[in-house]
């Protein structure tokens, strides 16, 4: 196992730590827990949106933190739905007296987790609303999902719904522009490598020097398809075309794009996927309004990509372009 | 070879095709020349900033090209110097009347080239100065270099030149400030594994599944020391020691800090990283004014981290906290 790592029992509170100590004009940790909120938190009379999921994911969820997008972000163990008591005490520390939006991936034990902690939240008066995230397209039920899997275009939501409510929203219209999010956003990814699991110790998965999966998913869950590597240009014809016919997105529409790398694989190679997709939509007359390449949604150093697409209307548009300032999401 | 590519013969064609379909807002190709400029080059009356070298770097050269950064990024084929011409053309290009400084790492290469191509556009009748980058304190000579090499801490040189030259510095000044940075700042490296560049098809080195090396360059130079993997807090404190020495860096200074990854090192291991470096400078007795964690000059999917350290003045800061805006670096 080469990684570069201390002890594979505290990787996450010395990744926290080490975030925390970089970013401390964006963010600090809640003593006693693996949550890392706004230094500022809580906003006063702003609607806070609290996010996370097992860590392995970085920059998700913690680097989202900031002026425009999350409030907190709520870090598990690798690849491990965080407690209830870690999310409450999250909604706690953030509730600045205008709501709570919590922005859940669609992962069984996220999902009964982030519903137990906005229950007790819901108990001592805080008000808690939740939506959650399901822009996989690859398979409709999965090794730790019912429904749909949300990946990287969870982040769009992250983005969107904290301008919403940067800009004054209320809980319900935060909630609301999150669900529209929801409802327009489509995702697929394909993995070339495994990762391994610092606990564990050896690989998620075996796979063929020769083979890559599509549909794979962030914790290395099975996808739709072992196959021989194809050219990147056939990688991305096939993940288009699900992912394509599934919103549908149509001639006419616009879109905001993400190539997300899962961790291993060169800004190099997510350029060249990112030109392929470009030139699909351009041949089906859809807008492209802004594209994201880069590491958005890793599993570790799980060599792989996904595409994400986000069809757009005006307020989405203008939600997308407003600013944000978190160490891993800048928009002047 | 595990890639996501379509063939290994233009990589560097396709990259640049996709990063400029993604950010059209930022740059444009010139037409004929892998070059990245500024999508409103030339920006009359300002320094113009070119810099480059070898692909398999990403996001450098070309992801920081934009506003409050560089106007040119120029790349060669992978590991490769760019040639004069193609320079030459980026000069020209950019040449807002003001001047051209050219930002150089220090390989043998990559300095005749850019100097070449600097004499040329002197022809013309283009002032041109340039400056030559060899932050990396591991060796002193190396496969590809007479003197140091120059690596990550080039990114410092991008950001602050560039502030300097966007805040309407002139030639002589932006490249005063560009050496101040150099003098300032000092960076090493470490390797888990190779990496395989595309038209090579086998990695650049061999090396244990128990081993790693210190020192490594960022074209799989060879480095100082080959030695069984070490605990991330061991590895930090030799590169640190190497580090702070050599400036000297000493009790009362101010730095910044980058914790970039070759390529193939999730963000969770620069975090903890980070960690070790920032209280060693605690202990050091030495301030952080910023950290950039993250990849900032990769090699490939080389696994593998560097820590650069620039020592700061309040000229060096106030340039730092500029604003910046390009694909790579955004800074509000």
């Amino acid at each position: 196992m080469k990684k570069l790592i201390n002890n594979p029992e505290v990787v996450v509170e010395e990744m926290l730590e080490g975030m925390v100590r970089a970013f401390p004009q964006y963010v600090r940790k809640l003593e006693g827990y693996n949550v890392i909120v706004r230094a500022d938190a809580p906003v006063k009379g702003k609607v806070a949106l609290v996010s996370g999921g097992g860590s392995g994911h970085e920059p998700s969820h913690a680097g989202y933190v900031g002026k425009g997008m999350l409030d907190a972000g709520v870090a598990g163990a690798v690849f491990t739905s965080p407690t209830p008591d870690q999310i409450f005490e999250a909604i706690k520390a953030v509730d600045g007296g205008a709501g709570v939006l919590l922005i859940i991936k669609n992962y069984t034990g996220d999902v009964m987790n982030f519903e137990m902690a906005g229950d007790m939240a819901r108990d001592e008066g805080i008000e808690v609303a939740s939506v959650i995230v399901n822009d996989d397209v690859a398979v409709e039920n999965s090794t730790y999902t019912v429904g749909r899997r949300g990946i990287a275009g969870t982040v769009f939501v992250h983005k969107i719904a904290g301008a919403k409510a940067q800009a004054g929203g209320t809980l319900e219209e935060v909630k609301a522009v999150a669900e529209k999010v929801i409802k327009n956003v489509r995702s697929m990814g394909m993995a070339l490598t495994p990762c391994i699991v610092p606990a564990a110790g050896k690989p998620t998965f075996t796979i063929g020097d020769d083979e890559m999966e599509i549909g794979m998913g962030i914790h290395g869950e099975p996808g739709t398809m072992r196959t021989n590597i194809m050219k990147a240009d056939e990688i991305v014809d096939h993940l288009m075309s699900k992912i394509l016919a599934d919103l549908p997105f149509e001639s006419g529409a616009e879109v905001a794009v993400m190539v997300n790398g899962l961790g291993g694989t060169p800004l190099m190679e997510l350029f060249i996927l990112n030109r392929r997709v470009s030139q699909i939509l351009d041949e089906k007359g859809i807008k492209v309004y802004r594209t994201y390449v880069g590491e958005f949604m890793t599993s570790l150093e799980m060599a792989g990509a996904s595409i994400t697409l986000l069809k757009l209307d005006d307020e989405l548009k203008s939600l997308l372009d407003a600013p944000a300032d978190t160490p891993a999401f800048k928009q002047l």
